[in-house]
């Protein structure tokens, strides 16, 4: 496991759960140590930690952590590959991730991109699925890992294709808030009960864990960073990005993207359910 | 029953299917037909229909179908209310039914605003949920009637709460119609599975069953009219009025209302599922 933040860590500790051998490498070492405390080994470069290992998984910041962890002294490429593949595990930019891929397979070894869906939470759960992209015997390859790692593995076409599905994703988990928090705007500016909206919502064709969770964050003023607003602009940018790339005309991405750009730093530290306050003021009761 | 559409009808065949005794008006009689046939006495009037029924109920196009059955000539105002309420099933403009509401409190009809999530179907199965407006003891009165027809029964606030919330809750169709069409036209434009992607937005934490039921309209091409285009147009229209009005700033709607308005009459008469092929092309398997 290349990449000790919060999503390698549960990754790696689910791992460990399963009886797994984990060998792990963090750029800052001290971030290994709760999966040292449960039984990871830790390394001092990428080389030794995949050295002696079956599957090499990474989940880094973005392509330039990645391209740097395989091509650096001691780097991820640096160690034969002997018939493994690199299984990524992060959000990248698909252009970007289909050329790092192709980088990657000239050095010996091909990569299958498995951004994942869910959160922590999910992560420890093993409740993940995974939006794969790659060639068909690679992806093949990969999954074990991703089946003990999670519960859905969705092969959605070549390198780059599970990036694009997963900024896909994220437009809807956009698009899901602004509209709660423009809904719940609404509602607030006529005085009306917020909770009996959330009821009415959970119990029609509308209804979504996503809505239940962002809804109870709101009422309880709790927008500690789960997924972080940064973040969320972060992918709609690309989203909006990789979307006019591709010839098309979009319109909610970009709205959203207006949306959040004005907000401060400091704001956008906060969970992506900090939008609905933001938009809707904190809830009074 | 007054007023006998596609849901009029599915609610006046569930209170018949509940052993209800149901006396329905509709202004083209020949619509009552299936209601007739399943037991329900039809009026020529609304005064006749009202006067012998214990609640009365409204579901009709807008709030001047509203206003000319109630104050029509043998109009429901016509006869005494006798500590009844009307309960008005539809969506409306919120400012516009609230002063309806005080028209008809004025004639002697306090009015309870009941609009419904969900669609036939929903009526059908006694699966609605009413997001409901009014003065408490108005609603408590309308309760047995919406109990009988839903599974839910949300009381928002006063007069225009209800349907203040039922607009909130199809700007969120909206967003979810929108979105998923924007994103699956972007995995078109990369030749992706669209088909692995609904099933890995069906096991995220994002799944919805609107999502479960578009994706598959989609992938069917079927877009025969279960809530058409049109309607939701106007009621993203309203909504976005409704938010301005209320001196918000929305985004999503606006963004939503520019993406349907130049569509053709003639596309807009399909369900809102078509939104999706409209964005992303028709599927291709």
């Amino acid at each position: 496991m290349i990449g000790c933040g919060a999503m390698g860590t549960a990754l790696g500790l689910r791992l460990l759960g399963l009886s797994w051998e984990v060998r792990v490498y963090n750029r800052s070492p001290e971030r290994t140590a709760p999966l040292r405390d449960a039984g990871a080994s830790a390394h001092a470069t990428p080389a030794e930690a995949v050295a002696g290992a079956d599957w090499v998984a990474t989940v880094l910041t973005d392509s330039a952590a990645l391209r740097a962890l395989l091509f650096c002294d001691q780097g991820i490429a640096s160690v034969p590959a002997a018939g493994r593949r690199l299984v990524d595990l992060g959000t990248h930019q698909p252009a970007q991730l289909a050329a790092l891929g192709a980088e990657s397979a000239a050095a010996g070894w091909p990569l299958v991109e498995a951004p994942m869906t869910g959160s922590v939470h999910d992560a420890s759960h093993g409740t993940l699925h995974f939006l794969v992209g790659g060639a068909e015997e690679d992806v093949e390859w990969a999954s074990p890992l991703l089946w003990a790692l999670g519960r859905g593995v969705h092969h959605l076409g070549g390198l780059g294709a599970g990036n694009t599905a997963k900024l896909a994703l994220n437009l809807l988990v956009g698009v899901m808030a602004g509209g709660l928090g423009e809904a719940i705007a609404l509602l607030r500016a006529h005085g009306l009960a917020v909770d009996s909206f959330l009821d009415a919502l959970d119990g029609s064709g509308l209804a979504s864990p996503l809505y239940r969770r962002l809804g109870q964050r709101y009422l309880d003023g709790d927008h500690a960073p789960r997924f972080s607003l940064a973040n969320l602009e972060k992918d709609l940018r690309w989203e909006c990005e990789h979307a006019l790339a591709s010839g098309l005309q979009p319109r909610l991405a970009p709205a959203l993207c207006r949306l959040l750009g004005p907000l401060t730093e400091e704001a956008k530290r906060r969970d992506y359910s900090a939008l609905i306050a933001h938009l809707a003021g904190e809830p009074s009761c």
